[in-house]
């Protein structure tokens, strides 16, 4: 059988976590892995290629899918249009409050180019979107709650290393252990931001710098750490090495929903993941395989999670899929 | 707007789920209620009407989707090919082992119909099929694990009823913590039927009947008790009115994987349903509006979880879910 010819740009956490993805699949090839820095300094995990991403438009013939792994802020916006006019492509764009414009260009530049990207692909936006859109259709007489963690937001950890004084931080989310309490027992609480997570900050200043300054900074920084409960340990930077390295992180949806006065139900999806960045990149691998078997089929322009039938994520045929999986 | 039509075939506990399902959806309209008994005779929970199965063929052209609420051994294999002639339909068909032919046979009365019929629809089959098979594809270097329960098994409870002596019964199915709390650990377990589940029945006997015989007939029952630690418990009818007469259920369905070596990961999706029945229906009522929305564009024959998009399932629109659920 024909291999899927996956390529990635970008190579960072994410990109490294697409790449294990990809090369564990018996169904794909990775072709190549393009990157902003000088292709030669760049030493995969696995062996893989490198090439410059300038060399991009020189594999049109010769990747199916391509993943982008570059961040939300400034990369993918720019970045999607662009490779999808030769590429279908997948990437894991997070910002919510953008999602809605984003799809829309990209959904254009596919329909144009006759390539399919799926978008916001990951697992919140991902699966814990799927998860609340089934839910809720199933239960529509119901509350539903997200928690997130405990785990490791890159967001915040790069948001107090911007604060001057401060060399290096991790920033663990940590969900408030009452209130899932509480939305699992099916008390159906209305929670505020504060209520539902707390944030534990480790950090690492620079020599002469003023913890007091830092602490005040972190925790009163609006939309980060202001409207949460937030806790700022100083260790030293052997300390963080040593004890804070890892990226893990997880969390819950939780859907508490009844079909009568006195019936209840409660549904729930949780993950623990080890490193955030491999299983986002076994996520956006997967939708890869969706995009490929989608866009044989004729489809283009842009999807997300909510488009996808689930079935063209698997390797396995559909009559095995039903055999053996329903 | 215009409402979706729904009519319901048969109306034992499932039928009624469906029922309320329908009636608290605000774009549906529950046209009718068939059933084999005489239709005046049937007092329905939400005041629906109620007609007889042999008027069915009066409402071609007056229901959108047939949803189907017979039993899975006679009922549903003869009624899905016969109804899909003229409807759409949405059943519950959830004999394992006979999903491939069934769905091969509805595919293609379906095909030649012009209609569409999704089968196999509820929690398991259902979602927990989306679940293992969602699990898998991102993480495939791992294990799935299902466990059901704690809850009542409607089969279970009607085999103990088929043994002589006895009057009524209800067995519930329990998940055993340790195998529950070893996946959870990550430690792969491999687990027998006996290791993953035990079986509790409530059994009230009849007037002179043999206890002894009784307990060893269930428990020395095929398939169904045999391979399980069974206990059983001989109570009153009383009793088992007042304390066993709801019909909850729930389960799990874990994931543990990994992408290297020493990087795990566990997934798991947990419910618990106060009422059974009514979850089921409430799942058939959202894939009920599935089957409308694609039919409408021309999707016609057989298709399962696997292959409907999630959002078929919601009442919003497209905009709408990536705005608010993405």
């Amino acid at each position: 059988m024909k291999k899927i010819r996956i390529g990635i740009i970008g190579y960072g956490n994410l990109g490294r976590g697409v790449e294990k993805a990809v090369t564990s699949s018996n169904d794909m090839e990775l072709i190549g892995i393009f990157t902003r820095r000088n292709p030669e300094s760049v030493v995969t995990a696995t062996g893989a290629k490198t090439y410059s991403v300038t060399e991009v438009e020189n594999f049109k013939d010769k990747v199916d899918v391509m993943v982008l792994c570059g961040g939300s802020a400034t990369d993918l916006p720019e970045q999607t249009v662009k490779y999808i006019k030769d590429f279908n492509t997948v990437d894991s764009f997070d910002t919510h409050a953008k999602i809605p414009e984003y799809f829309e260009r990209v959904d254009k530049a596919g329909k144009e180019s006759g390539k399919l990207g799926a978008i916001s692909i990951g697992w919140d936006p991902g699966l814990f979107s799927i998860t609340r859109m089934l839910f809720g259709a199933i239960l529509p007489d119901g509350n539903d709650y997200t928690f997130w963690g405990k785990g490791v937001s890159q967001g915040h950890s790069d948001a107090i290393r911007r604060i001057k004084g401060v060399k290096d931080a991790k920033q663990y989310t940590v969900p408030i252990e009452s209130a899932v309490a509480a939305v699992r027992c099916g008390e159906n609480p209305s929670l505020t931001a504060r209520q539902k997570h707390l944030r534990d900050c480790y950090v690492v200043l620079e020599d002469g710098a003023d913890p007091a300054f830092v602490e005040k900074s972190i925790k009163e920084m609006p939309n980060y750490f202001a409207d949460y409960d937030t806790t700022v340990h100083f260790i030293s930077e052997e300390e963080l090495k040593a004890n804070h390295s890892g990226l893990p992180h997880g969390g819950f949806v939780l859907r508490s929903g009844k079909t009568d006065e006195n019936t209840k139900h409660l549904l729930e999806l949780s993950i623990k993941l080890d490193s955030n960045p491999e299983f986002t990149g076994s996520v956006l691998t997967a939708y890869a395989r969706a995009v490929y078997k989608m866009a044989n089929k004729g489809v283009t322009g842009a999807v997300t999670v909510f488009d996808v039938p689930i079935k063209e994520l698997s390797p396995l045929d559909e009559q095995t899929l039903r055999k053996n999986l329903l």
